[in-house]
């Protein structure tokens, strides 16, 4: 039994699917393009909690239970649960979880974990060590402005390629129950660092990991760009686009007309003020529950290959003059109903 | 195909290898009980970089090549890395391992890591996913009283309840190819949170997740404690094994007999100064590395229920008054060679 596919990838010869999704969003995401897609949307920034920590680990417990109701399962039904966040220590996490009482595998792909969470869930059922196993993660907008830059008090200054890290939780669970999306295959993301030091350019760090991602994922399975309805990254943003396009260009590769990012789809920069996009580990994760998976259980899109990705550093990297090395998870996934 | 044992084991059908395994060390842990075993004692604390976090990724990459070379295999052959450090947004591991230029998935388990780490890849190479992957883990005594209590220059006042952070770093390579230790199976573990708010108790914090996760293996495997040779513990220190001890007696198991903690055989408190034992996520993978693999590999030990301990808080999340719950990933190690 191998399925391994290429240099990167693994092609899974049983069928995983992904059983249902959730998404819960803050008010700024729910007045964005994408928002009546998403399942909830909480007008309280805080959740009903007492801090912004607080706040993220409750959204996340509410999406937990958001997806076990929307797929009529108990938390009883979870063997494993894939999981991670921005803050340190994956803190909104361990606090979220605890109560659903799972067994739990922490996570730490910074914007990229729902990629990863996707693909250790989809290697477990596929391995036959699971039935049923819940891939989420969560970010909140002032956790994370308090985690990487400055109170939200001081009025932080935002260059024109910085991102808004999204407040949203996205959950699935990922299934040997036949649904109307499978995961077929992975593309599992080296490190990429080209050397940028510019925290407030995320997208132009990740870039370079996403074309590593998909040029990859393209030789292991033989494939060109249009045999994927859309190639959609996490949060590369208005800036990482060029840059993606460009390089993917370099490698023999035209994927703009088919190309979506979700950092580019959750806000409207025009009147949002959102600069090149929406960020977070919630990003990808709520755009995936909400609005790509639809199109892949209605058959509109027949096949993707879905791209998180992550900016590697801490604040402690960034004062000590460290680069920010990118990462990214490739993610394929398939119309599986019947046509 | 299912593999699934019980409530939240994993029972591996296809046999799973740890092909080799290296340890790097500083120079307190060479000084120590399990100095001998360690496969290299580095006397320079910054590992010949700037700062703490540098050396920590320095510790981390010396570990990583050691392995593959005591192994006669090369970072090309290593199709997943599945790492984690106790650094915020994992930098040890981002930084230590992207010249490797292998995909990785980064993890977030607390000390608990390294099992965590071993169980993912156990889960990839059984799967058909991977032939070799590498799991690893490290802590440094200097970034981690840096990222959670004060800086070394200011003399951090220890209670006879807290434990000191191992500098190592442990690196396994898990494989399909046959070696003298097999990882039959696992058992992935729950946070579980008793409500303890003491961050230098965390061998007390983390006692609970441990024995629910050595109960819940011992059930779902129907065994008797005197099933493994020894059932051992990441970091819980010597306060953390009797409340381990009684709250297995509470569930109706005797574990006195079998039972050692690798936070317990690092260091002697008598000597070093280190009150409760160590701890940090390269505790319990080195002294796995070093000290646990060889009884196995010689047959000395045939079976073992390996269990490392995580401690899930932050900076934060202490000041906010949050508890610090446990979490405990059970893998069991066996014998595989002839009689």
């Amino acid at each position: 039994m191998s399925q391994i596919k290429g240099k990167q990838s693994t092609e899974f010869e049983r069928d995983v699917y992904i059983l249902g999704a959730a998404s819960i969003v803050g008010q700024k995401e729910g007045e964005g393009p994408l928002g009546e897609n998403f399942d909830k949307i909480e007008q309280d920034p805080m959740f009903g909690q007492k801090s912004w920590e607080e706040a993220e680990s409750e959204m996340q417990i509410k999406a937990a239970k958001l997806v076990l109701e929307k797929c009529g399962r108990k938390a009883e039904d979870i063997r494993m649960i894939f999981a991670g966040d921005l803050l340190a220590q994956s803190i909104a996490s361990c606090f979220g979880l605890v109560d659903l009482n799972r067994p739990l595998y922490g996570l730490y792909g910074a914007c990229s974990t729902i990629g990863e969470a996707l693909s250790l869930g989809a290697m477990a059922v596929a391995g036959g060590y699971a039935n049923y196993v819940l891939s989420m993660t969560s970010s909140h907008f002032a956790s994370v402005e308090k985690e990487f830059r400055f109170p939200l008090a001081y009025g932080n200054q935002r260059p024109p390629s910085s991102s808004w890290t999204v407040t949203g939780s996205g959950a699935c669970i990922v299934s040997s129950e036949k649904s109307n999306v499978k995961i077929s295959g992975i593309t599992s993301g080296k490190i990429v660092d080209y050397g940028l030091k510019d925290s407030q350019n995320m997208g132009g760090c990740m870039a370079p990991a996403a074309a590593d991602t998909i040029a990859q994922n393209l030789a292991d399975f033989e494939r060109k760009p249009e045999d994927y309805d859309r190639i959609i990254t996490g949060d590369l943003g208005s800036i990482g686009k060029e840059i993606l396009l460009e390089l993917m260009k370099k490698k023999g590769y035209d994927i703009a007309g088919n190309y979506l990012d979700c950092g580019m789809l959750i806000f409207d920069p025009n009147t949002q003020d959102t600069n090149a996009g929406g960020s977070g580990c919630g990003c990808a994760a709520t755009v995936l529950a909400s609005t790509l998976l639809p199109k892949l259980e209605s058959g509109e899109w027949k096949r993707i290959l879905f791209v998180p990705t992550g900016a590697l550093m801490s604040k402690v990297s960034f004062y000590e003059g460290k680069s920010v090395p990118g990462i990214a998870q490739g993610v394929i996934l398939e119309h599986a109903g019947k046509e």
